[in-house]
């Protein structure tokens, strides 16, 4: 039996175990899960295990642990997987239709918290890998399995584990399935990821709130001086204003925005969707650019004063926002965080202080479309798939990319298969059955295209 | 006994019992304290009996009761008090020393939600009575109090309180005792009161929150449009931008504003109470002037996406702001609303929705400085303190008092106890024991320099 027909076969073994999978509640940012979380990487360890990989370890660390196994059997290239085992919280939980930690298979989507992201993609490399394994006994190539229980978290034991581990974690290429396809039925190959700088401004006034009219006209507001400083972010280009904050910034190649240009995009299908009388953004750039290839400036939230029912006469003492910024390479996330609070600092009016801390950031990153895995990850896609992908940046950030290009200094490929459109984050969060069986197939085809290491154009 | 001496040796029962009144949430604002706001009424209406008013009804209306009583025995003119029981929230609560509802005597000073306003000033009132009918036995004038539970919130039902007891309103003055006094020791009569028109701004962008990677950029941030709405309605002199704003205003004449710059007014002492780096305001006005006596706009409260702690990378759908203007004399408040309203439409840019909606609103109004019931309180003033009043304009709204000067065409005093410093509306307010000692006499003059009627110039 060939890896194919073994998956084929055992779809719905494979999917029950995913079901099992998710059932675990390992939402790593809230302490009373940290049980669940613990529980998850055991059940995923002894799993591993029990489907061949060679030496496989539950690596405790001073938050959640981290998941290793190894699999060396394969004279060939060594491809070293990134996934994540932990999710995000699941409120508003009323908006559920069924319970985010009772998988449900409902008109083709698997729905749980952590379907797409990423326990259902972690899932199908796991189910390739057991495939080849329990077939014709041995894997094309040598893989190493490194799934973590932080990353909605911002990894934060990551850094550690990876300089510990360092020698054992040596590779020829890294896959990481935690990105969405373009479009339904699109295979797609992400080759750009933005970075994030994050800040949280602080504008006091007064000593205490006070009375709008007893004070109206004597002080000046800190809830009107900090809408005043985050207006002057942005000119009426939709340009980001912050002097400098361009500089670094490698402009799009003609190839690259007529590669983007051909994507199969329907603006107004994209507007509708969002339900939004029009589009916004940078002027000069395409929505794809927009969001792939510019950097933005967005105020995530912002509170001051009363916000109740009702109408209170209050002058509020202070007054808060918290921003950031989506980065493409060159950009540096603390140079930006830097520039910007600078910004906001010189734009305040004499009558209040300002206070502008960072949070936390991350690197933007490109790679190379052309590097033979990524060429190897096109064709196996286009075997599973039925045609060539698309390559794509993506807005979001995946902070550990950054550190495996700059650590391994090796080909990274990001090859999802979840889409926009699953609610990654959000209730009803689901994963499609025909991409979780299509995905399986890819990485069973990638396993085997990486070994070969044949020549590959890309489209 | 004289009510002077009743009132000096009933001191610490006055105060137990202001004390109880005050232990009332009488939060008029919040739905869930509608109970509290009636049982506070009530409790008030059968101590206005206790004391010997002929006549003390509760009278329902669609909001919160509103308390009238009549003590009509005098062969002599007829006052009519207003106050109000009900209070502003308290949040934020985490700010209070002591509970805003455990009214608790520090340093001089009672502290408690309501204490300076105006449940404190309802009862130095109500003591004065006390102190006519509990030792002489009668009042030098009739008293007619109407004491209301819908003030901090637009005086709603007020309105039809009026027209359906007019008859029975009928007086000679109107007292209010809701000010502040100009400084301590300084007993003030105020003349002019700013009006108030009241917004609430709704701008909605896309359907649901978004991630804002995958698609900052490409659609225009609520939070942000908001913000640069709110910048818009300021230009660089710090005065209100919207057309037509000031065209309604009042110039001041030289006459008074030479009476506000011979006010014993430190700047840099307000300064540093405030402790701020800075006053801000109207260029080309002075602090008192910029209070008193020009127009204002004020965000109130400004709320928007996340803003819990730490980094979420939240795209909101929707931002709000409470926002309000004091008024000065001929500016009407639906035509300052409507004004700012289309301002604010006209501003917002096409990627959003923008709904403004139209809170409360009062009006401006000045009164005679020269009235023999204002002369009656001068006196009555100067007897308490020992020196005569200051005139001032006060920068808040009183909106009933634009009611009586219209409906009943009398007299309207304004003679408050309380200071800016007061903390009303905001953590920790007060009023100050001495204060609501001094109060209850002025007031025990104040019937019967009224009844006397004398003739006197003031200052």
């Amino acid at each position: 039996m060939n890896p194919l027909d073994y998956a084929a076969s055992s779809r719905q073994r494979f999917l029950d175990q995913l079901f099992e999978f998710l059932r675990y509640p390992s939402i790593s940012t809230l302490p009373e899960h940290k049980t669940d979380v613990a529980n998850a990487a055991d059940w995923l360890a002894s799993h591993l295990r029990s489907i061949g990989m060679q030496t496989v370890e539950c690596v405790p660390t001073d938050g959640h642990p981290i998941v290793y196994a190894e699999w060396l059997g394969a004279n060939g290239p060594t491809l070293l997987f990134y996934g994540h085992y932990d999710v995000q919280p699941v409120d508003p939980l009323d908006q559920w239709q069924t319970p985010p930690f009772e998988p449900t298979l409902r008109d083709g989507k698997i729905y749980a918290r952590g379907a797409t992201d990423d326990k259902g993609q972690v899932w199908l490399v796991i189910s390739a890998i057991e495939s080849w394994l329990r077939s014709v006994g041995h894997l094309p190539c040598n893989v190493k399995l490194l799934i973590e229980g932080e990353e909605e978290i911002g990894s934060t034991h990551l850094g550690t584990f990876i300089r510990a581990y360092q020698q054992r974690l040596a590779c020829d290429a890294v896959l990481v399935c935690d990105t969405a396809m373009f479009a339904p039925d699109i295979p797609s190959l992400v080759y750009g990821l933005r970075g994030l700088a994050y800040v949280e401004v602080h504008v006091r006034g007064p000593r205490r709130d006070l009375h709008s009219g007893s004070y109206g006209g004597a002080v000046v507001n800190p809830a009107n001086a900090l809408a005043a400083m985050i207006a002057a972010l942005h000119d009426e280009h939709g340009r980001v204003a912050v002097p400098g904050f361009y500089d670094a910034v490698l402009p799009l190649s003609e190839q690259e925005r007529q590669l983007l240009a051909a994507l199969p995009f329907d603006e107004e299908a994209y507007r509708q969707e969002l339900d939004v009388p029009a589009l916004g953004g940078e002027e000069g750039y395409s929505v794809l650019e927009r969001i792939g290839a510019r950097p933005t400036l967005d105020v995530n939230g912002m509170w001051s004063g009363f916000t109740g029912t009702g109408a209170k006469t209050v002058l509020p003492a202070t007054a808060h926002a918290k921003i950031s910024m989506r980065l493409v390479p060159e950009q540096q996330p603390d140079q930006i965080a830097q520039q910007v609070a600078r910004f906001l600092e010189q734009c305040a009016p004499a009558g209040v202080r300002v206070q502008v801390q960072t949070l936390h950031g991350a690197e933007p990153v490109l790679v190379d479309r052309t590097s033979p895995p990524m060429m190897a990850a096109a064709r196996a896609l286009e075997q599973s798939f039925g045609r060539a992908p698309v390559y794509q940046r993506e807005g979001g950030s995946i902070p550990v990319v950054t550190t495996f290009v700059r650590e391994f200094g090796v080909p990274v490929v990001l090859m999802g298969f979840g889409l926009h459109t699953d609610g990654a984050h959000s209730p009803n969060e689901h994963f499609h059955l025909a991409n979780f069986h299509r995905g399986t197939d890819a990485v069973i085809y990638f396993f085997e295209e990486l070994a070969r290491g044949a020549s590959f154009s890309p489209c």
